[in-house]
């Protein structure tokens, strides 16, 4: 219920950051898709922790099992299925939240709806959970590839430090903020060095392309395209905002410099559509921006309350990411990749042809 | 596929602005409810063109009519069907461009995705289809009622305009903008008309509250309450953006700041979080603001191409919005409605008691 | 939640016999076929009420009225919308049974599960219905007609009367009773008059085949082909049994005789599969059989109880169907084109080329 | 798309029978269940190859492996993922059928849909897959006896050898063949022995019981509790049709011997309805019959194709079983269980109380 997103390609996870394993099923996967498996481990490894200095020193090495729908190197049509071990589980790590609440984490709602709680590093709803999503996503993408569909995202924003340099795509992964250039990335890690000294923490957003996505992705009416990938992007842990094309900005702008003139060829002078015209593409790139809060977690002694309803004082302790952009970046792929990829098989759905 | 919404209340639409009628079919309505159908209509009149000289002067009585799913008054739990016949339906306002591809609508990728296109007003792309959101909005928001959750939205931007008063929820029905009280909607009035005379159009924002919702409303991973929220936004026509609790401000906050730290009896001192943590409600009132692009419509004449691609002049004719905003609250109210219902029917679901 | 059926193609109805109208909404429909209007009436024709004299009586007219997602007669993509008004409702005719249970009908369970009934007809459990499926199962089929796949049934027992000659196609709709051929209609007819004559009823059965399926169709696990057409048939009023190919007659076969032997060119000797293996049609015949009850209204007075549980005497009038399956044949055809455009669609979906 | 069952309670499965492992993801389970697992693992062990000398001589230990969704022994409420590796796989078993499509089997069938092949034993097409529904089915089977619900299957014929005695129930788990008793339970296995002997195989049919469910369970139209349950066991490999109450026996019967007369309490004198009116259970036991075909590898030559279309000969090896329903009773009432759980929380859902 809770646990699948998707409508063809669908993507059901399961698992807790403490448990045995997190893992998941990818149903409705298109058949005989040669598969580049160590591309895979790769996107994974570009939301492991401790990768680099600004973000969670834990050790989760992230090794993705398949155990079916792939076969001598193809998927095969049948559901993939995967497991991730879970290792490095430092329980002991949590004893001093056992009946804590923490500020703006979801132990609290989480022990109202279900009547308990696996205090373990956030159970069910840590990030963790997210490596799943970026498994179904690099698969998505592999398949996306073969039809031109290209994908990327980086940071544009750290706190107060937007960017003001150009995308620069090679530069993306060559930073370990994943800011859209290496100076942008200078000054956004320099902000988030200095919060992560304070043992505070630091919000950020991410821009999200996606090229070459032909025309007609998108229902009309519930599911429009924007407002599915919304969907897909407000679903991932800490963020707080979604806007494609225009977004906020349009609010203040006019009719007469918002609309997109047309080319003779049926693209667009201006993008403030976001390649997205009455839900659905039109060919132009696909644009949209998330934002992510700060993080819950800091090393800094706050008032709370446990479960008896008593005053107590909580302190996060060293492993936690000073700003969650810069492992957010593939996940935000990973989730457009998902959506993108269910919409293409929508359309297909439907294009009958004797 | 594309026109239903909900898992449980559930909503599918069907209706073009042009044909014979719009309407719908709600599945999985509790049954026993008493309906106010006068309550209904109501809110279908708040939705209406007309009524007022800041929104568009077609003449769309909007008159619901039930077909099934009440009997004597009461909700049978079987699916009530409904229907909105379409009347003055000017088609003939709509000759001019009947080839041309208007630009930022939507007619150039209906066109492209089904090959053919509606060309008289719009076709399902229509915001005439959000009337049969407002009716199985208007039966949620009773129902919710009876266990005393209480949902409202108002403007809270026009262009440059943004509120300065505080809410003064008696206030918002009396002005024609909607704003949160009779002050800032003389100002963003005054910004409307002055649009509309120079036939352009402009933005806004509007802001909604979802009071005494219980915890435990959303689900941990893909359908966050406010993902699911967020996507029942993003689907009403002209939105362009989705924010909840501290949204697109946290990005500039530092954790030690956002975080909302709590009273002995779990609500929080303050409400960064929008009344959701970890997808999932905690208490608090539940706090979103959807911005909503100029339409597209304007009395200026534009550059264009028709579907031969041939380059060509296009200008609106008189009968659009100037502002969306005024006519989108009843709208945003009616999702958030649909979709906390569907929640509370959810999280009832596994609640197995003997 | 109730109301719906299909994944890709999607029905959903409402209504109740004794309301103002019943209807629905077809959606996840091709865009750019053109429909046959006429034949779709015809179609309901064949399932009305007083056609012949071994049916009810009743004189509903069903004349269908499209809403939407026609244009030009030419579907545009977007949901059908249509309604069936509800005439010759004599409600008066059930004032009789208001508080009483007839036996065998869903007069108890209803009652029970939602705490109220609509005691005009039996509200939503009327086979008036079906009278929606069948306008969604003539667009489906003039669908499928277009990639060479034909559909037809016909009933092959009534009480102990089986069918003895061979299928005649063009005389199933040559005789009142829809048998195969006019021999044994004759046969079949005389005992339903008989039966009728004593106020009774009595059970039949229909067959149905599905000509010129291509391989491919069906899901391998939980979504096999028979599967979903067994819950199609089952979902008629009145079925109390499915089976496809061997059916229940396979459990008395040994393997050596069940198994179908291949020919050179993929198609098998026997046809014992049913035209599906492993749940995947293999592009012989697809054939399966419907087993019917016998109308629970009866003109004979019947022990019953009330909604206080008083014992009462209970006695149906006139307008009912003596034997329900020479009505159901194109019930029985609009549920299989329905499942089978929808499978068309799904493999459709993942067939994923540049 | 095709590996998931269910609405609220949901199993997703995946996995080949040569692969690493099946497994599965059970999601909106309802929290705080205390579970007995070793009583999971007996349903499995019910379901075992190698169990008796009438089964499959496979020697699959089929242990299954919790991953997530329960903690301290409770369910979580998050989703319960599991896993059961493959062992004892013979690939090499199957080399002599790389190339070959056996009859009656669903190696043509998958070739043709997917375009490629798991020849090792099946791949997704294995009844194997059924060992995920039993772990589904016997955690919802634990949940269901908490409200009282009861369910239990047998065999009641194996090719023309009928049950003639009454059903014991202590006695069935007492036979090999999963009789209602031990003297039918004699005959029958007699019959499968004297198959197994000849290297051929033979049908049989199942029946299941579903005792103190409480009425309101089903939906009117298309989800009726039959049609639901009907698609379940339809799903089950090998099964050829699928009867409640009285069955296929109706055809022959009069409205005035079939309707059930009512008790005074609401209960029925007959039960013909199979517990079922309308669609919807009316408290009296749920009984519906299964009927499953001679299993299609025989050890002996039959004639065949290749994937070249050349004629072959093939035989199938040892490890068969001779007849399938001893090890189907458990799968019968896993799938049974997961239904009804399914059916209790969405009646659950709509029950909205304050």
């Amino acid at each position: 219920m809770s646990s699948s997103i998707g409508t063809i390609f669908k993507l059901s996870t399961f698992g807790e950051s403490h448990g045995v394993a997190i893992g998941g099923v990818i149903d409705g996967v298109p058949s005989n898709v040669q598969l580049d498996l160590e591309a895979i481990q790769h996107e994974l490894d570009r939301r492991r922790p401790g990768q680099s200095s600004i973000v969670t020193q834990r050790k989760e090495s992230d090794q993705v099992q398949f155990l079916s729908g792939i076969f001598e190197g193809k998927t095969t049509g049948t559901p993939i299925g995967f497991i991730i071990p879970n290792k490095d589980q430092k329980s002991k790590d949590y004893d001093h939240i056992k009946d804590v609440y923490r500020p703006s984490h979801a132990d609290f709602t989480y022990d109202k709806k279900y009547g308990n709680r696996d205090y373990r590093g956030g159970g069910r709803s840590s990030a963790r959970e997210t490596a799943c999503r970026v498994v179904a996503g690099a698969i998505a993408k592999q398949i996306l590839a073969t039809h031109g569909i290209d994908i990327f995202a980086y940071v544009d924003q750290v706190g107060a430090i937007s960017m003001q340099g150009e995308v620069r795509r090679e530069e993306i992964d060559q930073n370990v903020v994943r800011a859209a250039n290496l100076d942008d990335a200078k000054r956004m890690e320099e902000l988030i060095q200095l919060v992560r000294k304070k043992g505070d923490t630091v919000g950020g957003s991410v821009s999200c392309k996606i090229l070459n996505a032909p025309f007609g992705l998108g229902e009309p009416v519930f599911d429009k395209l924007h407002a599915v990938l919304g969907k897909a992007m407000l679903s991932i842990n800490a963020v707080k905002g979604f806007e494609y094309g225009s977004g906020f900005a349009s609010i203040e702008m006019n009719g007469s410099e918002h609309n997109d003139a047309f080319n003779a060829d049926g693209s667009t002078k201006s993008n403030f559509s976001g390649g997205i015209q009455g839900g659905i593409s039109n060919g132009m790139p696909i644009e949209m921006r998330i934002a992510f809060k700060p993080v819950a977690t800091i090393v800094q002694e706050q008032d709370s309350i446990n479960s008896e309803g008593e005053k107590v004082k909580v302190m996060g302790k060293g492993r936690h990411d000073p700003c969650v952009v810069p492992r957010a970046v593939p996940i935000v792929e990973a989730m457009a990749a998902i959506t993108i990829l269910d919409f293409l098989l929508r359309a297909n759905a439907v294009k009958l042809t004797k």
